[in-house]
């Protein structure tokens, strides 16, 4: 375990673990590369004035010019200057490039794979996360605390002008999207079987960019629904997301 | 230059050079492994006897269970008793482990890339390869051989159940092909600018297969349409295509 004076934002749920993909992303990282860090947990209601208080940047900008904040955000007080760093991709690269594996087999994102992850998660965010609002938004938003259920009704019932209970789908469309989500999660597995060699994740047994996109989406929906959302995948692929949650088993520590 | 008994099988045009995109997905490979090799040039409407005649295997089968025969196929003499393999990547896989470069940053698909090449190609094939059809049949219908120009109007007229000058769009519609085909493009193109560090293509500037892929369906634009779609592709993504091309030009003789 390497000693860091890192602080790692992430988002409070009513579980002891957190629910958000992108945080696990980074989180899966960090307990890979075996940093120690601390926590520091912030309901979403609150994500915006935490993160002007500490200096951390806003990861986009809204239509209106408004920027954006969102987590995870990252503040390394190992070094001087501290380094104060948002959003998934450029918080994982951070510490890739600062806390460099001599076994260059272990690094997380190679260079040279970059393009290629890209594309991998151009891939996923269509076929999968952008397919799940409609079947898990309820369970998303039981994980919530109270106030943070207030802020994401009103947030998404804006953007999708109707009630939560709306957006969700039931019957016979709800059975569709999952089959829809299920073709997608087969076809991850379909590619995976393409290399040879041993382990159950992307590149083998290491962890990859693509394992931490993909295990934060994994852990997000056993988390946010385990009646549902995990008895589906888990029965999916021949049980490939069994094997494969077991795999990054070890790095999924909540500290 | 490495001495190797290897004949590869391509398909003949009516140019000086082929216009499959996954024959030069192989070509591109033995070039830039710098392996000497002789071209059998086929025409599509013989690929099936030529292979059964050679033992060349199948690469797929029709819906009525009939083995369905397609090129690339190489047969390498190099070694006794022969290897005889159709299909492109099990080919390039083949060329990997049997002329493994010394440099192992010199490797066309690392085992640990497998899985993200995967992706990357189904990627490829429903963004761009999908689309094309329609705006390219006409394009790629004169670059056969006389004999091949009646099997390719039999076989895609059968398929789509109209005539092939039916199946290309014309005005409005096919300026939104192309549109549409444009954005895959740049999308690609931005995935490459996440990769720090010098060179043009998909991992920096060595080849890989991701890069055989793109670059054979690059080829094929060019030479079966150099002024409607290489004209357009050339003025796309801020002219990345040509320098793209630029960088793979040196592996793309035709021996």
């Amino acid at each position: 375990m390497a000693v860091t004076k890192i602080i790692f934002l992430d988002i409070l749920t009513v579980l002891p673990v957190p629910t958000s993909p992108n945080t696990w992303k980074v989180r899966l990282t960090l307990n890979y590369k075996e940093l120690a860090y601390g926590t520091k947990w912030v309901e979403t209601t609150d994500i915006e004035s935490v993160c002007k208080s500490l200096g951390i940047p806003p990861t986009s900008m809204l239509p209106d010019g408004t920027p954006k904040y969102t987590l995870p955000a990252l503040i390394d007080n190992t070094f001087t200057p501290p380094a104060v760093l948002s959003d998934s991709n450029p918080i994982i690269e951070y510490l890739e490039r600062t806390y460099t594996d001599p076994d260059s087999s272990r690094a997380v994102c190679p260079p040279a794979s970059r393009s290629l992850h890209a594309i991998f998660e151009y891939h996923v965010a269509q076929s999968i996360t952008a397919q799940l609002l409609p079947v898990m938004v309820m369970h998303m938003y039981d994980k919530k605390t109270p106030r943070d259920r207030i802020h994401f009704r009103r947030r998404t019932e804006a953007a999708f002008g109707k009630k939560l209970e709306d957006i969700e789908l039931k019957g016979k469309d709800r059975e569709e999207q999952w089959n829809k989500i299920e073709r997608a999660f087969d076809l991850l597995a379909t590619s995976m079987r393409a290399r040879s060699g041993a382990g159950e994740l992307f590149t083998g047994s290491n962890l990859s960019l693509a394992d931490c996109t993909l295990g934060g989406l994994l852990l997000a929906l056993r988390y946010d629904s385990p009646d549902e959302a995990w008895m589906k995948v888990s029965s999916w692929s021949n049980g490939k997301w069994i094997r494969y949650m077991a795999a990054l088993s070890k790095w999924t520590a909540v500290e």
